[in-house]
């Protein structure tokens, strides 16, 4: 066993050190501690390095797949063009096996622990860890009865929390996309730090943030296993299995566990939700079918209609929700609805079918697009950043 | 791109699904969301699957390495002999590369973020999620002057730090070893569900947890990389890059920290301070260090030797702290180390000199042996068990 640690440390070693890349290729942020590869030219062109001296062909498939060039030293390597700025999954193949890069972090989305490359925004800092007061992030275990389990949720405390002890707070439930889970909105979306950053700003008020696992299922039942499916993530269907679980789980047990955990402010005015994709399929079910409990709804690229492209009928739809127009405009103080410009269809479909049906019924909404971006985290970055300063107004 | 995405869903549908393993081979615990593989079997054994249809060879290693053998469907499967109870982290590789499963999820350790499997320990449940009031773990981002960076670290508050208002709690520091870093001691050592069980028993004090980074440089200074070296993890020198920078940062910006942040009795009488392996030698020389600061010292796996396996001289070494044992004595209120009984050299001799020397020099200490364990987390999650038990009496 030690003479194989020792081949397997050389191997590593290798893969992670044994190469230095051009002096403009930085690291990337999202690489583990001491990885060189993958690098980051400050135009967004990124070199990959993967260490598989016995492979016949390796490829890495950020966005599109690009074929690497073995080395002699048995390193395949490729410089892609310049990558559109902002968080990627991506993968390596070798040999038709899908695998992670060992220089780089993992990070929970496509329904693994995927491989993930930062590409640097030039100028902005807006999601970056600031000179300024930082909240905390708390993993918070908890029972649910509905699923006969254990459950985490992630809670954003502001910078003030535990100083300010009189102050109560509103709260932001916050849900991730198909595929990924409660600590994406963490872990890639940066949300902490750009709430820390609106905060300082005063360009928000400080809130609570409920991150929650948007997967439950109820005993017996089978767990939703969210594969990746041919549309990518944000696919799976607008109900399925692990949906109505998590939205009773989150109604009946999330919501009153955290107004008792939390110096909330435990009314229907200081309560929002919003979400990515997936995420923003739930809040659009859940926010319009509990209005008593909500009064703020944000969908990021994804709606109530899920992936269908039609329009709904505003007076009979949901529950006849929209029916009374200038009752639900003065009801529900903020509908935010928010897309990538360079996100795939039928994510540009959807949203504009659900916004004409808006229209029609007479609904008030924000809409905010992301210029360049596609079915990405900097499209919720940007989403977030927009929406949380228009919170609890 | 969206046809190269559905090319990668069949791929790793087909990985993760594509077989359903034997009835009494369960999922093991540390899998992603749905993965059959790998999975574990009621003595032991571990049944592994890799989708790799144009491999020429696939082998897993989890200690030793096992040779797999290919399906007709292009998968690569093999049954492992009875694997020791606990966490091990492991890899495939593929035709010479060192990979992750896609089936599971990552740990960070041995430098990377790696796959890790969970062989359950029948009959025992000190270190899982019971029915007891439960901690929370926050992550807790704060400016360090010395490294010139934002770090992070993770907190553990007693389950009844947020409704026990003027309560006071000691704290225990608790760090990782070489490879790992701030998350270990929570998603690998489960050190809050072994607190929650303890404390739920009044086996154990509530007390808030320190898990810092063991890592830091000074602005210029190389970062330390921590490559797996040929001794495996818990082989870095006892001092070197990175370490010292490390102790000073906990010294003279972490514990003031924590204590102008949480409600701490900030007294040595209430502090402790205990680490794995590398993370044992930073207890050691940083208590020996500061013995105006802590109390109670534990060495899981490592000690002040570092990998050295020489006795020291008690009445010189360590500028001279245990010269006077019966003041010594009096002064430190626990000294506890521990060791697994499978652990490699020079675990075993280097323990052996340190205690050698303990005794020669008329030091108390208390000794602890986990039956079976190699230099693995069970090893350290029953070190917590007992340790933590002792701590603030």
């Amino acid at each position: 066993m030690r003479f194989q640690a020792v081949a397997a440390g050389i191997l590593i070693l290798s893969g992670l050190c044994g190469a230095q890349p051009s002096p403009d290729c930085k690291p990337a942020p999202t690489n583990i501690p001491g990885a060189q590869y993958p690098c980051v030219y400050p135009d967004g062109r990124a070199t990959f390095r993967f260490v598989a001296p016995k492979a016949a062909s390796v490829q890495v498939r950020v966005g599109a797949a690009y074929d690497m060039t073995k080395g002699e030293d048995g390193a395949w390597m490729v410089t892609t063009p310049p990558l559109v700025p902002g968080f990627h999954y991506y993968s390596v193949i070798v040999d038709g096996a899908v695998v992670n890069d060992p220089g780089s972090h993992t990070f929970y989305g496509t329904s693994k622990d995927s491989s993930g490359i930062e590409i640097p925004e030039p100028g902005v800092d807006y999601y970056l860890s600031k000179n300024v007061p930082h909240g905390q992030v708390r993993m918070h275990w908890y029972y649910s009865k509905i699923t006969g389990a254990w459950r985490r949720c992630f809670v954003y405390t502001p910078p003030d929390y535990d100083t300010n002890l009189k102050a109560r707070y509103p709260v932001l439930y916050l849900q991730h996309g198909s595929g990924e889970d409660e600590t994406g909105w963490t872990i890639q979306g940066k949300a902490n730090f750009i709430l820390d950053n609106r905060i300082a700003e005063k360009e928000a008020v400080p809130m609570i943030i409920v991150m929650e696992n948007g997967y439950a299922s109820r005993p017996g039942e089978k767990p939703p296993a969210s594969p990746p499916s041919a549309a990518g993530r944000g696919a799976r269907p607008p109900v399925g299995p692990g949906t109505s679980a998590f939205e009773e789980v989150l109604v009946k047990e999330v919501i009153p566990m955290i107004d008792a955990s939390y110096r909330t402010i435990p009314d229907r005015e200081h309560r929002a939700m919003a979400g990515l994709s997936m995420g923003g399929n739930q809040a659009c079910r859940v926010t319009l079918a509990n209005l008593n409990i909500f009064s703020h709804m944000g969908m990021f690229s994804g709606t109530c209609l899920g992936l269908g492209t039609q329009p709904f009928d505003p007076k009979t739809a949901f529950g006849g929700v929209f029916a009374d127009a200038a009752s639900f405009n003065k009801r529900v103080r903020l509908v935010w609805i928010g897309l990538g410009t360079a996100e795939p269809e039928p994510f540009p479909a959807s949203i504009k079918a659900f916004r004409s049906s808006l229209d029609q019924g007479g609904i008030k909404y924000v809409y905010f697009e992301s210029p360049g971006t596609a079915h990405e985290w900097l499209t919720w970055r940007r989403s977030l950043y927009d929406f949380a300063q228009r919170l609890f107004r």
